[in-house]
């Protein structure tokens, strides 16, 4: 039917790591890249640390017995359920930093003691009743891509079990309403099925995020994901025109209408709700035909505060880019040390002088930045709109670089993941963190973050690399998304980590920003989402919760604490 | 400081109907109406029935005892409350149909018992903390022009009274961001204030419903307002960027950032909430430079369901009007004859031919419909996307008028509601409802809710007049608003009005419609809304409500029924 890889199957995809099993970044094509880090980070990229086979891991026993699963089985049959290792494991936990390391380590403190796959709402109903019942914990399942904690099988302590629902077979697109511009979805569908389908009659979402091919449309609600083309298409949020929400004792249905003023918007009070009131089981979402144009292409600032004014310039002067990533003067290096080996000597003569020239017209190492912007749509309108930016981008002292860098960046666009599991091979810490900001707010932002971020690092008695970009713009601001890098403090990879990322995060907040812009909030995050919230919004939040699942057994200690 | 009429001040705005007392709408200018009226309505004018004279209103009696009145003086001052007939009438009711008929009937079962004017949100603080203490309903008043009857004095079974919490007095802008275009306003502020001010340094927040004169930001986000010129510049909720929201124990205030994936979004359940939970003290809006060029003209159809096409057409091709505005034949019809009388013979010549001339093109009465399509932006933008609608118009048989009916109805738009007052004196009913929809579902419902009105009224023995227009539109649907007109049946006025817009509710929601696009839900709205949401939704509110107003004593019976 499609050529997605489903995330949650362990035949497919790595348990230890990101993405498919057949695919990786390797170190060998990128020797810049191997220069670049050696050198900054202080490390010969000598040692090894693998991970453990699965026979080594050890994980908690399932904890259902045979007349819990009975009843299991009886709403979902036997192929509607499982709970051998593999995919117990697979679906213990997300694809955070600190998950990867204790997967990789073996460390699996908590899986869930089964999973479930439902083929239908009803099923998802019936599945929630019996877990209300047995007082066992459901932790909804899309794409098991968060980065946040936001899939870990954790159960309170009146919890007798958890259970990870799944929900991969709810995957079918319903309708298409082509007059309307909508189509009514179910939610387990992977990005690129979704897309497919879509395409097929000329249509598009539009909605890209780097865990595009293996996360779901019901994973970006539930998240507040936004695409790489957010910038046009919107965030998910903005795309989700209503949606269906199982939770236990009922189900919560919006209307299919552009807008409406009938009281609060529910649509946003799921969208963002991980699956702590219950589990959305479809959605109808705003679609566009598939752009006929498309033109991304790369442009040198001098430094980074141009290329920001330039950026805020596109958005406010009405120009509506599909892209503008914005990379600062570290990213900017790292990027071009990452570009793979070209086996073409002219090409690297030619690109050499290239440099050189441009350093002479002031795009210095280590102070220019490169942004990538790009348009789609029609063929008129997208060369009028590129015209335009290039006009800005000229005002602002921008060089252009042609459109390598765009296709270039387009089409590595959901590879970059894959780096993280061959550093961690090699010992080195990679993460990211991401906020929002107003443009007032985005450079005093991104200059304390970064400075901290580095101060972080230092304080962990190792050298490193932090960098950052400007994505996702709007006519009022902006987000940031930062890349740190560290050589790994030996058994304790988490501890390092994790001061690093508590300052970071605590930075964030005390700036301005938010702890989120599109990660979501989870587990690891949700200490600074109370805090960002404040206790009226964590207090109207625990009282929605209690009204949609009073029962307190949907996806315990995202979001809110364990009671 | 500012040209702005306050609603709730009895001194200047009528009592007894809409807007300020100095204005009105003469019927002697616009004999093509009067001979309309008198034709489809069969009703020769003749009668009167003015509002009976203030002193001849009987209110409840107020029941804050010295003691509470001395309580709440000790929190806002001498100046900072009130409980003179006046004052607690313009503070009892909105300006629905129902409350109309029955101010001007004299007829006013609710009052509040005082009018509390807080002059900080310390003092909002404060004044619910009293009415908590003592178990006061407190119903937060910003312009009071509510059609719901969302600022009735409506207290519950155990409350010992009922203030109405007056805003005028938050009415400052607090601070413009011009990099990031937001500004933090008080959300007391009326329409005209917050344009002045902004209009000031070349920026417009470019909201303007109907009632942009009498109404205030915060009255605005209590109800998810729509302005005019929302397809361009977006419905309130598209404006919010952050609010602050006092309730009784607390605030809830969300972070000034463009976006976040940090949890659900508060500022979409406190836009739409009505004063359910607590009074909107500030918000923080998305503003734009004021638009260079206003280009506003008018185009005939042949029918409705071309110019339905045409709207459709203009959105999903990606231009942006301000405002399009499609009347169905019979809006056109009223509209034509509701211009006023021209002294110049020749150009009423000219007009004739004109008309005969359309009709031999096919446009003809009864049948052709007029489209009002606006564009703003600077001067380049706006003719361009001029063009491109103008030729959208001539692919559906658009028949150009040129710039005249765009000037008129641009002039002319805040003055409609003045015409209900005047036909009330004559014994006329005239009320307004509306709703959104899909595309594919525009039309479907626009044929089944006119058919029930027409249906509706004449189970009330009278012959009517409905007719409706399309604006406010989406790529994915549209907004779609009804008037109706009626002969009044003496001394049963309401229950023929409720028999006719319960009638149409009922319709609106049968056919997937929603219960309001921007109007509200207050408490004429409620059985509808309640039934929109479904029971799961309901539940939430409910907890929400029980979460941040612990002692019920915000806006009880709005939105929610009385406990």
């Amino acid at each position: 039917m499609d050529s997605t890889v489903l995330a949650g199957d362990g035949a497919a995809v790595k348990w230890w790591g990101w993405g498919a099993r057949d695919k990786g970044f390797r170190l060998e094509d990128h020797p810049g890249l191997v220069a670049y880090l050696k050198a900054r980070l202080e490390t010969g990229l000598q040692e090894e640390s693998l991970p453990v086979s699965i026979d080594r891991i050890s994980m908690p026993p399932a904890r259902l017995d045979r007349h819990l699963l009975e009843g299991l089985r009886k709403i979902v049959g036997d192929s509607g359920w499982g709970a051998d290792k593999l995919q117990r494991l697979v679906h213990s936990m997300g694809k955070s930093y600190r998950d990867t390391v204790r997967i990789r380590r073996g460390e699996v403190p908590l899986a869930p003691d089964a999973v479930v796959y439902p083929g239908s709402e009803e099923e998802v109903r019936r599945v929630l009743e019996w877990a209300g019942e047995h007082e066992i914990a459901v932790v909804p399942f899309g794409g098991g891509t968060s980065v946040v904690g936001g899939v870990e099988a954790l159960g309170g302590p009146r919890h007798r079990g958890v259970v990870s629902l799944d929900a991969r077979r709810l995957c079918r697109i319903l309708a298409v309403d082509e007059l309307s511009r909508t189509a009514t979805i179910q939610a387990g569908i992977l990005g690129p099925s979704l897309e497919e389908g879509l395409n097929r009659k000329g249509l598009t979402l539009g909605h890209f995020p780097q865990s595009f091919q293996y996360s779901t449309l019901g994973g970006w609600i539930a998240t507040r994901s936004a695409g790489q083309q957010s910038t046009l298409y919107g965030k998910i949020e903005d795309l989700v025109l209503s949606l269906r929400m199982i939770h236990p004792g009922g189900v919560l249905d919006t209307l299919k209408v552009p807008a409406r003023a009938a009281g609060p918007d529910w649509n946003q009070v799921v969208t963002g709700s991980e699956g702590i009131f219950g589990v959305i089981s479809e959605a109808t979402v705003r679609i566009r035909p598939v752009p006929v144009r498309k033109r991304y292409g790369g442009f040198f600032f001098r430094d980074f505060p141009k290329g920001v004014e330039a950026c805020r310039e596109f958005l406010q002067s009405g120009l509506v880019p599909a892209t503008v990533r914005l990379s600062d003067a570290q990213e900017t290096e790292f990027g071009m040390n990452l570009r793979p080996r070209s086996g073409n000597w002219k090409k690297q003569v030619v690109e050499h002088s290239g440099v050189w020239a441009l350093e002479k017209l002031g795009y210095r190492p280590g102070r220019r930045c490169l942004m990538i912007v790009g348009f789609e749509g029609d063929e008129a309108a997208t060369e009028s709109a590129w015209k335009r930016a290039r006009k800005i981008c000229d005002d602002f002292g921008g060089f252009s670089l042609g459109g390598g860098p765009g296709r270039m960046w387009y089409q590595d666009r959901f590879e970059h993941p894959y780096l993280r599991d061959t550093l961690l091979d090699k010992r080195v810490l990679i993460d990211t963190l991401e906020t929002a900001a107003t443009w007032t707010n985005v450079t005093p932002l991104y200059e304390a973050v970064r400075q901290k971020l580095e101060e972080a690092i230092r304080g962990t008695g190792v050298p490193g690399i932090v960098m950052a970009h400007l994505s996702h713009c709007y006519a009022t601001g902006s987000s940031l998304y930062f890349i740190f890098l560290a050589r790994q403090t030996p058994g304790q990879e988490l501890e390092q980590w994790w001061a690093i990322k508590e300052a970071a995060s605590d930075c964030l907040l005390s700036h301005g920003g938010t702890i989120s812009h599109h990660h979501g909030v989870g587990i690891d995050h949700a200490r600074w989402a109370q805090q960002e919230h404040g206790p009226s919004a964590m207090r109207g939040l625990s009282g929605l919760k209690l009204s949609l699942d009073p029962g307190g057994i949907m996806n315990p200690g995202k979001i809110l604490p364990l009671d």
